[in-house]
C-alpha cells in the first residue's frame, strides 16, 4: 500500500484540479477498480480519479509527472489480460466520464470520439448515416474505444475488417510530461516514423489518449449466416482454409468445438447440432448480388470439404439465433463449471488441428475440461479452461496449463495474443516469443516516449533481468506450480 | 570525400568478407551509385558493396558498426525522395544481388523474398497460382521489394489494397550491431510493441532488411476500366467522393488534368478527350457478377456527378490502352519540356479543388507549367512541374515552388508524403508537419534501435537544431532562393 503521507499530498494537489467527488482514495471507494476483467490480478491504486475534461487530464498527467507517480489509464475495465490492473503506488486515471461523441462526418466516413465512448455506442450513433464501426469485441456493449486502443481489440468481424489498429486514423492526447501530441493523419502514408500502430496495442504505456478519430464503413446491404457442422475438427479446419483460399473473405468465420456447442445449445437453443465435433458459423455480407454469389461458392466449398450438414438462416430471427449461440458461448460455459479461464492466442490456420489436439492432451493431463471457441478465419484461438477457483491449487494449475497453450502457439509460428493483449497475464511468455535484444528494443522505444517509466509500468514488456528466469520456468513447469506474480512489484 | 587512409582500411577489411569484384571504391565504379531517382541530390559514397549472401551482409554491418562507418542501404535506386543518396563518409550497401524468391506458399498466400527481388517479379512468379502482389509503384518493373519497404511504396491499386505497410507480414535482418532480428508474425495482432509498421517506411534508418514475407492476393476474375471525362476539376473531384461514399472501392481511381491528358494522348493515343478539364480512370475488379453490379452503380454516380462523357473499355486491348495513357503520363510530360519535377503529397479528398487551384496560382506566379496526375481515391497528388534545368536558377525556383505545394498539403490537413517518402527532398517540411516534441520522439525511437546513428543518417528526420530555421525559411521563401542542402553534412 502507498504511504499515507504521499497519498494525502497527492489528494490535496488533485483537489485543485478536479471536484472532490471524482477523487477516490478510501479502500471502499477504490475496491471497484482493483482489477479489470482478469480478476486474478488485483491491487488497490493509491488514488483513482475520474476527470471530466481534457484539460483536467492534462493537469493530472502533469502532476503525476512532477511527483513521479506511476499512472495507469483505465477504460471500462473489461480487458482480459490485466492491462489495467492498478499500480499500488500509482494513480488510476479512469476515462469513463470522457464519453462524448465529438463529431460524426458521414462525407469522410469518420467519427471523432472521447476515449470513454462505448464501442457499441459508435455503431448505434452512426447507423442513421448507413455506417458502422467494424471492430466488435464480445464486450462491445460495455468496453470503451480508449480501452480498445490500449489492447488493439478485435472481434467477430476482424478477419474481413481488421483489428482496432486497422480502423483508427488518428489519436490525440498527452505525453507523460503533459505535452499535447497528435499521432496519425487521414492519409495512408505517414511522414517521419509511423507511430500510430505503435500506440495502438501499447497498453497505455506510451501516451495518454484523450481523442480518437475512427474510420466508419458503409453497413452491408445484405447479410447471410451459414451454420455448417463437421464430424471432425480437422475437416472443419480444412474447410476454413478452403473458403479463404478461394478468395472469399467472410464478414465472420467462427468455429466452436463440441464442448462449446453443447454449452451454447443448452443456454441459447440456437439450433446447433449437439453431436457435431465442430461447427462453423459463416457470415457473408455485401450487396445482394455479391452475397448470393458468395453464398453459392461457399456452399460448394463446404460440400467439397466433407461437411456433415449445412443450414442457411432463412429469416432475420434465425440469423440472430445462430449468432446468439456463439455470443452466449462464454457465459454458457460458465454453467458447466464455477469458473473458466479464457485464453487468447493466434496460430497459422494450417496448425489448427495440431494445436487443438495438443489442448486436448493438456486437458486430460491437467484434468480440466476445455471448450474451444475460435475466430477461425484469422487463427485466433479462445480455449476456455473450466475449473473451480474455490478448490485449492486449481487456479495455479489452470494458469500453468494456459501457459503451455501460449507456448504451443509460439512453437507453431503464432503469437501469444490475438486481441486481448499481453498485460500481466502473458508477460512470462514474452521472452519465449522475443529475444533479449528485441525486448531491449521495446524498452528503448518506451524510454523514448516515457523516459521515467511512469506510464503503466511493469505491463506488456518484461524486465530483462526476469527474461532468463521466465524461459527456464517455461521449460520446467509442472502442474500446480505457483505462477501468478506481479512483475511491477517483483 | 572520405579520407583515402580510412577508405583503404575499410576496403582491406571488406576483402576478407566478399570477393573484390563486389567492392567498389574508385570514382568510375561509384559514379552509377551517386544518386537515386531524385538526381539533384548526389554524392559518391566512400565505398559501395554488393553482397551475395545474408552472411556477408551481417559481416559488413558488423564491420561498419565496429568502425563507426555510416551505412546507407540501396535497392534498385528508383526512389524519388533521395532516401538512398549515399553518405560521402559512409558505405553504400547495394542489395541487388540478393534477388532470390525463397518460397511461394499458395496455401497461406504468402511469399518469402530477398530484398533485391523486383516488385513486378513477385506478381510474375505467383501468377501461376492465381495470385498477385498488390502494391504496384510506377517503377515496378525495376524497383525492389527492399526499397518498397524503405519508402512504404504505393501504386495505382493502393486505395483498395493498401500500401506496402498493409501487404508485408514479416521482415528479418540485422540491427546496426549485426544482431539478427525478426519483426512481425503472420497474425493480425502482435505481442509487445508493434514494430513492423515502424520499420516499413523508415528509409533504412532502423535496421538492415535481408528477408521479407509478403501477403499475396487472389487475382480478380474480372476487371473493367471506365474512362470518365469532366468539364471541371471540381466535378471530377466530387465524383471521386461520390463513388467512394456509395461504398464501392475501385481497384484503381486515377485523375489527370488537361495538361496531363494532352501529354499522354500525344504520346500514347489512348483515346482520351483532349479538351476535357479532367478525366477519371476507374478500374473495377472482382468476380463477374460483382463487377457488373459495381459497374452499373458507378455509372449512375458518374451521371449524377455531371460527367461529360463515359467510355467503358470493350476489349482487353482497349483496357490496356486506357491504362497505357496513364502509365505513359510521366515520360509523356517529358516531351513537353526538358525536365520535370514529380511532387508527392496527400490531401483530404474534399480539398482537391482548393489545392489544385493553389497549384495553378503557383504555376502562374513562378512561370512553370504543371501537369497533374493523382491517385485520386486516396488523395495522393503527383503534380509534375515542367522546367529546364539548364536555365540557371530554374531548378532552385522549382524546388521553392514544390516546397510551397507540400506546405499547402499540410495546411489543408494532409501530409507531405503519399508514397515516395521524405528522404532528403522533404526534410525541410518535416518541422511544418511535426512539433519539436514529435521530432524529438522520432530521434528517441531511432536511438533505441540505432544508438550510434549510423543507419542512413540525416534522412527523414531533421536535426532539432535545424527545425526553427526550416520553419522560418517556409515563411519567408521567395522564388529563386537556393534550397537544396544536405542535412547530413549541414
Amino acid at each position: 500500500m502507498a504511504d499515507p503521507i504521499i497519498r494525502e499530498a497527492l489528494v490535496s494537489a488533485l483537489r485543485k484540479i478536479l471536484d472532490a467527488q471524482f477523487i477516490l482514495s478510501t479502500q471502499e471507494q477504490l475496491k471497484p477498480f482493483e482489477c479489470d476483467g482478469l480478476s486474478v490480478y488485483k491491487a488497490l491504486p493509491m488514488v483513482a480519479v475520474l476527470p471530466g475534461s481534457v484539460g483536467e487530464v492534462q493537469e493530472i498527467v502533469r502532476l503525476c509527472h512532477r511527483l513521479k507517480v506511476p499512472l495507469v489509464t483505465r477504460g471500462a475495465g473489461t480487458g482480459l489480460s490485466a492491462g489495467a490492473k492498478p499500480d499500488p503506488d500509482g494513480l488510476l486515471l479512469v476515462m469513463t466520464r470522457l464519453s462524448n461523441i465529438l463529431d460524426i462526418n458521414s462525407a469522410t466516413q469518420t467519427a471523432r470520439l472521447q476515449p470513454g465512448v462505448r464501442n457499441l455506442a459508435i455503431s448505434e450513433a452512426v447507423k442513421q448515416h448507413g455506417l458502422f464501426y467494424a471492430p466488435d469485441p464480445s464486450s462491445q456493449i460495455a468496453c470503451s474505444i480508449g480501452g480498445n486502443i490500449a489492447e488493439n481489440a478485435g472481434g467477430v468481424h476482424c478477419l474481413k475488417y481488421g483489428l482496432t489498429v486497422h480502423n483508427v486514423l488518428q489519436v490525440s492526447g498527452f505525453t507523460m510530461a503533459g505535452d499535447p501530441i497528435t499521432i496519425g493523419n487521414g492519409g495512408l502514408d505517414n511522414a517521419g516514423l509511423n507511430l500510430l500502430p505503435l500506440i495502438i496495442g501499447s497498453e497505455g504505456m506510451l501516451m495518454v489518449v484523450t481523442e480518437i478519430t475512427v474510420k466508419l464503413l458503409p453497413l452491408p446491404n445484405q447479410v447471410e449466416v451459414i451454420l455448417a457442422a463437421f464430424d471432425s475438427i480437422e475437416k472443419a479446419g480444412q474447410a476454413v482454409s478452403n473458403i479463404i483460399a478461394q478468395g472469399v473473405i467472410p464478414g465472420g468465420l467462427e468455429m466452436m468445438d463440441n464442448n462449446a456447442i453443447r454449452a451454447a445449445e443448452d443456454d441459447a437453443q440456437a439450433g446447433y447440432p449437439r453431436d457435431a465435433a465442430a461447427i462453423l458459423l459463416i457470415e457473408i455480407d455485401g450487396s445482394p448480388v455479391n452475397v448470393s454469389e458468395q453464398l453459392q461458392s461457399t456452399h460448394k466449398v463446404l460440400q467439397d470439404s466433407g461437411v456433415s450438414s449445412v443450414k442457411i438462416a432463412k429469416t432475420d430471427a434465425e440469423k440472430a439465433l445462430f449468432w446468439k449461440g456463439r455470443k452466449s458461448a462464454f457465459p454458457a460455459v460458465g454453467r458447466l463449471s464455477p469458473d473458466y479461464y479464457c485464453m487468447d492466442g493466434t496460430i497459422p490456420r494450417k496448425s489448427l488441428a495440431e494445436v487443438l489436439g495438443y489442448i486436448h492432451t493438456l486437458s486430460e493431463q491437467y484434468g480440466f475440461p476445455v471448450a474451444n471457441v475460435f475466430h477461425a478465419g484469422d487463427g485466433n484461438l479462445h480455449p476456455l479452461i473450466l475449473f473451480d477457483a474455490n478448490q485449492p491449487g486449481q487456479l495455479e494449475s489452470v494458469e500453468a496449463m494456459g501457459a503451455k497453450i501460449l507456448e504451443k502457439c509460439i512453437e507453431v509460428g503464432g503469437t501469444i495474443t490475438g486481441e486481448h493483449g499481453v498485460g500481466l497475464e502473458k508477460i512470462r511468455q514474452m521472452p519465449l516469443q522475443f529475444s533479449d535484444e528485441e525486448i531491449n528494443q521495446f524498452h528503448g522505444i518506451k524510454a523514448a516516449l516515457d523516459p521515467d517509466n511512469l506510464l503503466n509500468p511493469g505491463k506488456n514488456i518484461p524486465l530483462l533481468k526476469h527474461c532468463q528466469e521466465y524461459r527456464a520456468l517455461a521449460k520446467n513447469l509442472r502442474p500446480n506450480q505457483l505462477l501468478i506474480q506481479h512483475e511491477a512489484t517483483a
